[in-house]
């Protein structure tokens, strides 16, 4: 079959069918990437392809797309080529030989993906075709389809949720809604400095997080207000999901006395136990889970992601270059102990304490327990309703690969009601990610193809049909509450 | 593909020769459920299908389908509509609107096959034949096809065994046996009361257990005592599967005295540490496998099952709610030296130690281990032969899905011989869920058809054919070494 | 499709060109088996098929295919007729009736691979051929083709690599390289005894590793001295592969000083702890990876392999019978920690500290998490390109199987360049082991025919024929960097 034609990755009628008459022309919420909204809110053309597609900024703090990076050290580059002083030129072509190593990697399709959606280049990108496309690339990216918010306007965008420190002003935020309407911006909450306590950097973000919130944290109370004003503050911003990154699924418990003792310790830079450690964050993550229940927000937790795991290189160029992996460490009696601590609560004061959860693994095989688990805590207080309260998030970084996709559709419908999935995100820090969303829409018509080829499921267009347009689009617009413009959707021949 | 059609789950004609010639007609040994023996024993007609299918019983003691609950409660049910005092046609309106998202799921296949098979209705359950359903299938309810033990009977049932307290006086059995020729129901033995000597209703459980072999139990020598007598009793009533259901593998060494230190403490009510609980349960399980041998019975573990895991919920409507999931804790380690300590055993003493035995985990990641594992343990004492004295368990509960039973099939084929498997087995508290045999038995057709395509098999249907009778029915006859009605079996082409 | 034909596992045009076009033909690098060198080296006829295929030697050391041996234990035979006094006849025709439940089973397939490619024979083993292929078999036998060498040479070997003690003399090495010219063999270095400092034998075998380095080792300069003179007499042999087989991922630091206490406790053969027993590895595995790093060598690590699980069996049989299984312990922090140690003093000291490194795990669990390390440790000091410094190693022991090879492809291409991937290997004590080779290739053109099916790669026969030319052949060539006989390459239609 012709590389990423008009069919591929769909073997059915079904799935073909589901595709182009359902799925292929919904809105896209991009519900958790990394853009930066200066880049959104700045406007400007891309340097060229090298800067937009692998590696910007200088070698001491590069900034790029780390999944291109780590194949070009396997194909054998030097750093200079991947994130130093070699040329742009020398960068592009050695990814393009990194390529032609990399078949059934997602980076090749995703590259193959981005270059026919944006550039309309079919051309198969490698040793023997770099030097041309380069040129022809670049000549593109002076255009203004180039110019960011084009981009995002004409990948059909309709929300796009960034990633957002708790003392962040949001200043970027308000100036692009003012005045870009063809789609919305909305922060999300990330708040890991104020939760990672162990490190270096944490009293220092203390007084960062401090001065956002006109308050001087000394102790626990105030630390919580400041916490609460920001939340509030990004409340009125729009903001409607919380995420956390994670090391492991931390549990321990201890008084409140007690953790504003480790806080005090952390403040003066003192040395904490892991007991404290644990304690700290199982602490403050319950109270932040209450303070979301409160606001009826979405909490994220993205576990088991293992970081900057080769000390040099992260001297040389700091985090997020391609040197993470994942923990394998059992969470289960963690995961269990924290939510179950939180619900003894609720049935205890009457109120909500569990706000609505998407629970991602960096690890695979911690998908089914965290599906079952949450499967545990399907209601609010007293039993009453809420639809997919915890989700499976999608598959995330790592898994962002078909077989990752597949599995976590599989234990999905296996384990809980796919017809709710809130469907794909970027996760990205790439401006031209969207095709992502393609690439998971074909893959979710092809499970469901699958199904109906064997029977499992009503042969049943319709049905399925809406089914694809609510995990393609609509759960998330009904999940998340976010605000988003009606008119952004077009061209649909069957809506829900 | 039709839904549910003839040869769902079948894509290639060998499978479909295997099922329709050689699967389809075979009885069913069922030899693991949760059937009350009383509903068999009392054989009344359901009083309506929401009663029979979905939830019965009131909110504080619910009895039904815990895999449904899960599914309405993440459709975004109260509990009212679940377990709750909600009327039975708007529960059965609930499940169907859940339904509609729950592609994929085993409950959407099942719940379909069910109104096939027991009540020829092709139509689809969904929120609009909801209403016309409801009243179509009470009005069948009413007919003799739906007395418990037709349905059993009609479902072609030879043997089916349930899950008893060894206290039990299996009174119900006794008067089953006398009135009912068309199968045979024997029960399992399942200790569990007697080896969680941590919980609160330990002391309570010794009791009893005394009273049922006319013991006093007041140390360890007294509790094997009687668990010998009941063992014994269980045997003389047709007895030939232990089972056991345990959070974690348990493994700890202590001595008999300090086992009988450790139990006396926990009929005083005292608090034990894990290690005192670890050893107490690894000394028991080692004392009950060494008596299930000398009987040739075979020991089923349930590893990894981790309930009640909601404390409010549990509060509310106590176990079996929907509540539970599985550890994910290292096991390997502790398996090998709970057998290993037996081997030592059996070759110092010459007698074996070790029963035939089927490992189940809740957690699939076990399931390799497990199988190798067992594979170092397949013959007793002086390397006298046993045919597969070692089984990996059919997939199980979370894992009883098209996707675990396809990688069930593949690890037990990979590993060990699948020739020898004896197949499935429902583990439901639900009388109509025999058409999960059927739709393991394509999944299995399937599996070996997929070998044969690709020419991983000898293409001679008639050794295949001779394999999914084994695994179908044979095996299971010849492991367990239940009596059977030999007339039981009908209307098979071929058979062994 | 019938039974092993010529395009078995073959499911797509493309596949089929890519195997019959590409792969087929290629000579084969066997880095990493289990002959014995003396076999290769005298060179005798097999006496019969029993001896040959299934045991050999006596009950108390048999000599053989364990794996085969697992699987007539499931069969229900006892040790008598696996390793013990049973006719070979007898052993041979009860490993025909254990494969008639072999299905799906690697070894089904491979016996019968080797009955086809070795013997001419199409014949289906079992219960009622077993007879007559018995004599048929042992009448070939004694023809010059089942020579081993011959067998060898047949089989297109162009390099076979053993796996030998630090101490061996090598001088079976030499003797064999002096004879045959149609394919070498190179040893490997593997110095487990030397590491598994809380063996009972662990003294002893100081004493034999000094002898072969002419050194007494009495401290750890001494040892480290010894391990360094044998790696140079290794390299001077032409070796450039070492390897691991350890039980979990040891991880803990202890300086020098403490490390030689460590040693001369268990000189004398005190008792060692856990934490003196990991220290002791982890700072002998460090200096073990610098010496291979000087020198260019590959460090293959086998993770997680449990063995020797069963003591009465071990007791009556010795090491290597079938009583192994895995661990399924976390070990990505120990990694983690492992390797990030290196980098610092490798960033300290400006040289490489890491050679390229092969990471398998006999529990495919760890796949994914050992992947992600390994791709974060991809260049030398310095940002230094490597090509492919760590991969996961080809799926090994209980992962040699379709589903583990199709996982680790997965896995490999989803998480890395697949293109450099260096192949498949035997691992085998097994002489007629070759068509597993045959049986990877397969498995690696289906896995590209169903990417290019799928349009997720170019449809372009030439590039993706030089992949599977390079993975199946040129890979293992260049980047284990052992001498080959340029003129074994023959019949192949494009070369690299």
């Amino acid at each position: 079959m012709e590389f990423l034609n008009d069919n591929f990755l769909l073997n059915t009628q079904f799935a073909v069918d589901l595709y182009h008459n359902w799925a292929k022309n919904l809105p896209i919420i991009d519900y958790h990437c990394h853009l930066e909204p200066q880049i959104i809110y700045n406007n400007q053309n891309p340097e060229n392809i090298t800067k937009l597609w692998i590696t910007d900024g200088d070698a001491s703090s590069p900034v790029g797309d780390h999944y291109k990076w780590r194949l070009m050290r396997a194909a054998g580059y030097s750093e200079d080529f991947v994130t130093g002083t070699a040329s742009d030129l020398d960068k592009f072509q050695a990814f393009a030989v990194a390529l032609e190593s990399a078949l059934g990697n997602p980076i090749l399709e995703w590259s193959h993906l981005e270059l026919r959606r944006f550039f309309g280049i079919e051309t198969v990108l490698n040793s023997k075709t770099s030097l041309r496309l380069y040129d022809e690339l670049n000549e593109q990216l002076k255009t203004d389809n180039f110019k960011p918010r084009n981009v995002i306007a004409n990948s059909n965008v309709d929300i796009l949720v960034t990633t957002d420190d708790p003392a962040d002003d949001l200043i970027l935020h308000d100036k692009l809604k003012a005045e870009e309407q063809r789609f919305q911006v909305f922060p999300a909450f990330r708040p890991d400095p104020a939760m990672n306590v162990f490190k270096s950097t944490f009293a220092e973000y203390m007084d960062r997080l401090g001065e956002s919130a006109k308050i001087t944290i000394k102790n626990l109370s105030d630390l919580e207000e400041a916490l609460t004003s920001r939340i509030n503050f990004f409340h009125s911003k729009g903001t409607r999901l919380a995420d956390h990154g994670i090391e492991t699924f931390y549990y321990d418990k201890a008084s409140a006395p007690e953790v504003d003792k480790t806080l005090k310790k952390a403040l003066k830079g003192q040395q904490l136990s892991a007991e404290e450690i644990a304690a700290y964050h199982t602490y403050l993550q319950k109270f932040l889970a209450k303070e979301y229940a409160k606001r009826n927000w979405i909490m994220q937790m993205h576990i088991n992601a293992f970081r900057d795991l080769n000390t040099p290189a992260f001297s040389r160029s700091g985090p997020n270059t391609g040197h993470d992996a994942m923990t394998d460490t059992s969470i289960a009696r963690q995961v269990v102990a924290f939510f179950d601590d939180l619900e003894i609560e609720g049935a205890q004061t009457g109120v909500d304490t569990i706000p609505r959860t998407m629970l991602y693994s960096l690890n695979k095989n911690d998908f089914l327990p965290l599906i079952a688990i949450g499967g545990t805590h399907g209601q609010n207080v007293n039993g009453q309703g809420v639809k997919q309260k915890f989700q499976l998030g999608p598959a995330w970084w790592f898994n962002d690969t078909y077989t990752g996709m597949c599995q976590q559709l599989e234990i999905f419908s296996e384990q809980s009601l796919l017809g709710n999935f809130t469907g794909m995100l970027t996760d990205s820090r790439s401006l031209l990610s969207y095709p992502r969303h393609e690439y998971f829409r074909r893959i979710l018509c092809e499970f469901l193809g699958n199904l109906e080829k064997t029977g499992r499921i009503p042969s049943d267009i319709e049905a399925a049909g809406q089914v694809v347009q609510n995990i393609s689009y609509y759960n998330a617009k009904n999940y998340f509450g976010l605000d988003s413009s009606s008119n952004a959707i077009q061209g649909v021949v069957s809506s829900g």
